[in-house]
């Protein structure tokens, strides 16, 4: 389902760059057989049972809460958030509000402040419970709910996606008769979206949660025997980088994108940013950025590559109108839908940017739907894996994580760690 | 006001830096006397009679409408954007709603469902009136005003920041009696915050802008004999530039200062991302970007270096709560103020990327608030200005800007451009 182009002629010649696809095609088995490759055979071997409660439990969230507080950060916050603001946002009732994923005094006042007297419910997120960002949001927000409907009517609203068997959380949840959902063993956050980490937000934000998983499904199966279009892309980021451009952008033009982009930065950046490896993942949302960062990408330091997410279905209904004067020069575009406008803009944009020496890679989806979006989620999760592998490093551990955490955590005066 | 630390001795000696600064302090005067220098002096000889105008324009928006539409891109929409959520959002009645800022259809069908049957007025920013964007949103949003209220009541709605003397949106506000104001002819986009172009908009947000102007002022003060510490910052960014670190990352800690970021993009990528020169621009908001940009700024490929923008000041009233039982084990956090912990975050953070060989920069404002918001913006402008004199390029042109564009307008077969 997915499309991925790239002239890369300039960059590589066709036999040797088949050389080097060969390679990385035999990296789907490896990551396959991971024991954090859960994610590669997902779309055809969830859980059925617990989607269908995941459908359930948001079925009762809109019927009983204005908002849903989903406390989550990292993998347990952008991939729900980057997949409902691609799809535009919420149908249903429920608004999603996204807390517990920093510690801002002040975000955490304003979202109690914008929960006032509505009616809400809480999903908490985190596979140990003790994560501090979340575990602080937590605390906060059930005081909030307890006190507003009681601690046994509270429990009731509390969903918590945490492990199976284990963890602070999990034992909170059993004790206190929370709904409970799986943060899967063999699966990491940054590639936790299509589990119940992402999918009961999701599914709450009245999205269709079986087309994601079909679209996701029909990408695999595309992927599965030897990696397809994404080992080509895995190569080529990594030809890129060899050749010095260490620095990848991603661009698309659409608003509604900027948390996607904001999900592949974490992908791309936890999984390959580490033995002092790694492309510098950045992101740009034109035709905006092309007001701010375009002229650095037309015309600054040559060590950056862009590739585009483009979207091949219209959009159409928003059209230019016309005036009775040509004040503002746009008389030519009269009756023009904006969205083949968009498309033009897209177009040029690349042409100018290649005209810049900037590498250019194409990634293309059928439309902006949940079929498209599940289908480019599993895209960059394998071209990632394969790209990882590929670059020389695991995909799947994040070891720098933890140092910011336990300086923290000295400074803190938690037991257990001496400043 | 703004504070500038650096660590920077195992980048350059005492001696070399100063050497360099003091080269880069006579960059000031070079600014000054730019043609396009004007925002070096505009905190203290803006013009007061319009400044008063702008006070007077928003309180009639909050006194009429509920949103209040600003039409802009690049310069002409970041800079405010940036202020008013930085600052904390809107505080008064009329909110804001950003527009032109892309191409994007279903953005603009989402913000006239957004309106609905609101009252609303619409502040079109643009020095020419014919940039595509921003005049395609203006054509289809002045239609939605006129079918509202009538041609002359929307004319009375409608706001025009343009040129003084000419363009088409200037000839278009005199021919049908809008409200005007001023872009300036000497101070270019990314630098105009400050000026009409923002002002309007964030003085509807409710947000003081008298304490923005004496803020801004009393950084000039101490920066415009000799730069101050914006030339050590501008200095050891290109040292670092020099010594292969070719990414600046900004990072804070407060949510809201997500489209600052922004800005400060626009501000030091168009600026210096010219002649294939420029340290490219990148930002994370932490704790946040911890969990996801963190591994890369941890331990990827050492080519980046971090810049710190900090708050003195602390906010207090959100406290851990206490709890019986300890499941989530932050039982040593009881009691704590939030913003002291995130504080101690900011620091941990800091020395753990330093630790992992990331040269670290840091920017301290006393507060969250006006004065110190409008010092940082001096501050950074400053800073911007007298690091692309001394990277050798000019700060205030935008060549690069046009190639898209013209493109476009083959593409799209505008007048007077051939395919």
């Amino acid at each position: 389902m997915i499309n991925f182009r790239c002239d890369y002629g300039k960059i590589i010649s066709a036999e040797e760059l088949e050389e080097r696809v060969s390679v990385t095609r035999q990296y789907v088995a490896r990551a396959q057989q991971d024991d954090f490759g859960g994610w590669v055979d997902l779309p055809i071997s969830y859980n059925r049972d617990e989607f269908a409660r995941i459908k359930v439990a948001a079925e009762k969230i809109n019927s009983d809460s204005d908002y849903l507080v989903c406390i989550g950060i990292g993998g347990s916050y952008l991939g729900h958030r980057a997949v409902i603001e691609a799809l535009g946002g919420e149908r249903g009732r429920t608004r999603i509000i996204y807390a517990g994923n920093s510690l801002s005094a002040r975000g955490l006042k304003k979202i109690i402040e914008q929960i006032g007297d509505a009616d809400f419910s809480i999903n908490v997120i985190s596979k140990s419970g003790t994560t501090t960002e979340p575990a602080v949001a937590f605390r906060v927000l059930k005081q909030l709910l307890d006190n507003k409907y009681g601690e046994e009517a509270a429990a009731g609203r509390i969903y918590a996606t945490t492990d199976a068997n284990k963890g602070a959380l999990h034992d909170e949840a059993v004790a206190k008769g929370y709904a409970t959902f799986v943060v899967p063993d063999n699966i990491g956050g940054r590639y936790s979206v299509l589990t119940a980490v992402g999918l009961l937000a999701i599914a709450t934000a009245g999205i269709n949660i079986d087309k994601l998983m079909d679209g996701a499904e029909e990408e695999r199966a595309s992927l599965i025997s030897d990696g397809g279009k994404a080992a080509d892309y895995a190569v080529l980021r990594n030809v890129m980088l060899e050749k010095g451009y260490n620095i990848e952008v991603l661009a698309n033009f659409e608003p509604n994108f900027m948390y996607f982009n904001e999900w592949w930065k974490q992908l791309f950046g936890e999984s390959e940013g580490k033995e002092n490896k790694g492309i510098f993942p950045a992101s740009v949302v034109y035709s905006t950025d092309l007001h701010s960062m375009g002229q650095y990408m037309q015309e600054g330091r040559r060590a950056i590559f862009e590739t585009f997410v483009e979207v091949a279905g219209d959009f159409e209904g928003v059209k230019v109108p016309a005036l009775a004067e040509n004040l503002d020069g746009l008389q030519y575009l009269e009756g023009k839908e904006l969205d083949n406008i968009c498309k033009v803009a897209t177009q040029a944009t690349r042409e100018a940017h290649a005209n810049g020496s900037v590498p250019i890679m194409r990634i293309v989806i059928p439309d902006i739907d949940e079929r498209s979006i599940g289908a480019l989620i599993y895209f960059f999760e394998m071209s990632c894996a394969l790209s990882a592998f590929t670059l020389g490093v695991n995909p799947f551990n994040q070891p720098g994580v933890e140092a910011y955490k336990v300086r923290m955590f000295e400074l803190l005066g938690k037991p257990g760690y001496n400043n």
